[in-house]
């Protein structure tokens, strides 16, 4: 950037409430982030007008996998979620629920995740705060397992509070056309398997925190005796889980077979709202509400709204975040698959005609 | 959706300020506009998770041009600009922005635009004006070349006023690895030639405003003599130049012998800010002030500030939206090309040794 000078009385860029040398200090801070998620497909081309990434990188590697390769790619915010950071003033987290909306998307579809870039747009550039954003936005990265290739930060003083900011993220995936998961080979008899969530993950803030905030009157600090031990900010802010790695590995485990049908990431809408997405027209699932634990948070939200019961499941996860239709034959060793890379998982119902609603049981 | 019904007493997730059916109607008005901007490479996946795009369609052809393809994404979002959509209430071209700022980025590198996605967030979801905004966005891809493949639309009533949003833009492209224009090979005696802008595009936005509507008291309605016709709004909200084609064509029609040797995208920081970042160290171009001429609204701006000439080329573009650095033989015959494509442009400097502070004459 070159320097200038102005003449006194002259109006600048930064009197107008732009500051691009913050800009400039924030690229610095957050470069060793950055490059920490990057691999030899990532070209260097740190400043350069676009991010760029080898998909031929060990050629022999990537053709013997990928014969047909279709791009899969994703956007996502982290909506009113965001307030919550706000709120505690803790910003190193949200970057972790922005790359999870956007790859656990993309891994519904069977594609794994290359790289991904984010849009951060905020009232005064921090370059200190933007760099904590950052840093979850790179643990996301790392946790599935994808480059940060490229993002843009925009100071816009009369949109956001000099504090506030908003996010956007996007991903993009490759899945070999043979092996895309599209719901298509879905039958009766099929089993849900659900994956559990680590509570409310990003969406449904604009009720969550109108019931807990506003009705309730709890401060982020309060500790209701029903979380036991969390506080509601902390709760409330706990990032989202990202699925890929274990999705990915169930994936290429059976890779010859395919008993993995259909998956749903459960996100705005809930089960009813992302798990009939992925159905063949005149099938549902018979979902066993039961079988699986429904963490206190969403208890605390029923009963302090009241929220009626058929509206917390058409907002929330309550505590499955991610579902996948497999083959009956396959549901015990995917599960134990599944426990191996550390998630908590159930069979939470089983595939029947009927629908586009689910059948509750 | 499934359809549910709600005690009266309870609070439903709509009552909280976000409407999913609001968000399904949009889906519906979009669906035909976003269609228009799919090929065959675009898998039908509307209502998925992810957006699929076959990188292999007419396998033979793509791997005649790419045998070590290398893809370029770019993220950018329109800035304060949206204000002055805001006051006209005019929300159908601040789209073809959006998609500029990318694909403009995207083409600094030689790449080939092949997808777009939007992420767009606002106060009150209206079908109708969400469906406009994203009619701008399709026009954008429709003049670069590129699929519509999924996009975001956030309900966040506590982050933006009910009529405001804010926007983000994703492009990905594709370059043949030998192919990509970095600067490297630039050297003394190359040639600088700018492309015309179309005004004030997407940056500086901040001082413009500040200057122009608070300062100087113009309504968007104005219209002050020197624009020659035009109100300060349409001045202010016209669209950012799309140059993908035009440069595109030329780098196609020189592939063998590849005299382009740097591109840079004229955006925030103006030329000085931009030029330097893609010459080599120990490289600067000298530029001939009066080689183009300066449209109206930034000698108007530069007057009601007054903004400093300097603080002037270092926030605005100047008139110049693009540049090409090409080898001194072949300026003529790309100069050519360009204007046979439609674009004004102009021989505007030529690299010299020093830097990194561009000259000025």
């Amino acid at each position: 950037m070159a320097k200038t000078t102005t003449s006194s009385q002259a109006i600048t860029y930064k009197q107008a409430g732009v500051d691009i040398d913050a800009g400039d200090a924030m690229v610095q801070l957050i470069k060793p982030m950055v490059q920490a998620t990057h691999n030899p497909r990532v070209m260097d081309n740190f400043g350069g007008f676009a991010g760029l990434f080898r998909l031929d990188f060990g050629e022999k590697l990537f053709r013997k996998q990928y014969r047909d390769p279709v791009l899969a790619a994703c956007t996502d915010g982290v909506g009113t979620k965001l307030k919550i950071a706000f709120l505690m003033d803790k910003l190193d987290t949200v970057g972790i629920d922005l790359v999870a909306m956007s790859v656990n998307d993309l891994v519904c579809g069977g594609a794994e995740p290359l790289f991904f870039l984010d849009y951060l747009a905020t009232g005064k550039l921090d370059p200190r705060r933007m760099a904590e954003i950052v840093k979850g936005i790179t643990d996301g990265c790392r946790q599935s397992n994808c480059a940060l290739l490229g993002g843009e930060t925009a100071e816009m003083p009369s949109f956001y509070k000099p504090k506030e900011f908003d996010l956007a993220g996007f991903a993009v995936g490759v899945v070999e056309r043979a092996r895309i998961v599209d719901g298509s080979t879905t039958e009766p008899g099929d089993i849900a398997i659900g994956l559990a969530s680590d509570g409310l993950h990003s969406n449904g803030y604009g009720l969550a925190r109108r019931v807990l905030l506003e009705m309730a009157g709890y401060k982020v600090t309060d500790c209701p005796a029903e979380l036991g031990g969390s506080s509601i900010g902390e709760e409330m802010l706990r990032p989202t889980r990202i699925y890929v790695k274990a999705v990915l590995d169930v994936l290429q485990k059976y890779k010859v077979k395919r008993p993995v049908k259909a998956m749903a990431h459960i996100t705005g809408g809930g089960l009813p709202g992302n798990l009939p997405r992925v159905l063949p027209e005149g099938l549902t699932v018979r979902v066993k509400e039961d079988a699986w634990p429904v963490p206190p948070i969403f208890s605390l939200i029923a009963r302090k709204g009241p929220v009626d019961s058929i509206e917390m499941k058409r907002v929330f996860n309550m505590g499955v975040g991610y579902v996948m239709i497999v083959a009956p034959n396959f549901a015990r060793s995917i599960l134990a698959s599944l426990h191996r890379d550390g998630q908590r998982a159930w069979i939470i119902g089983k595939v029947k005609k009927g629908g586009p609603e689910l059948q509750w049981h």
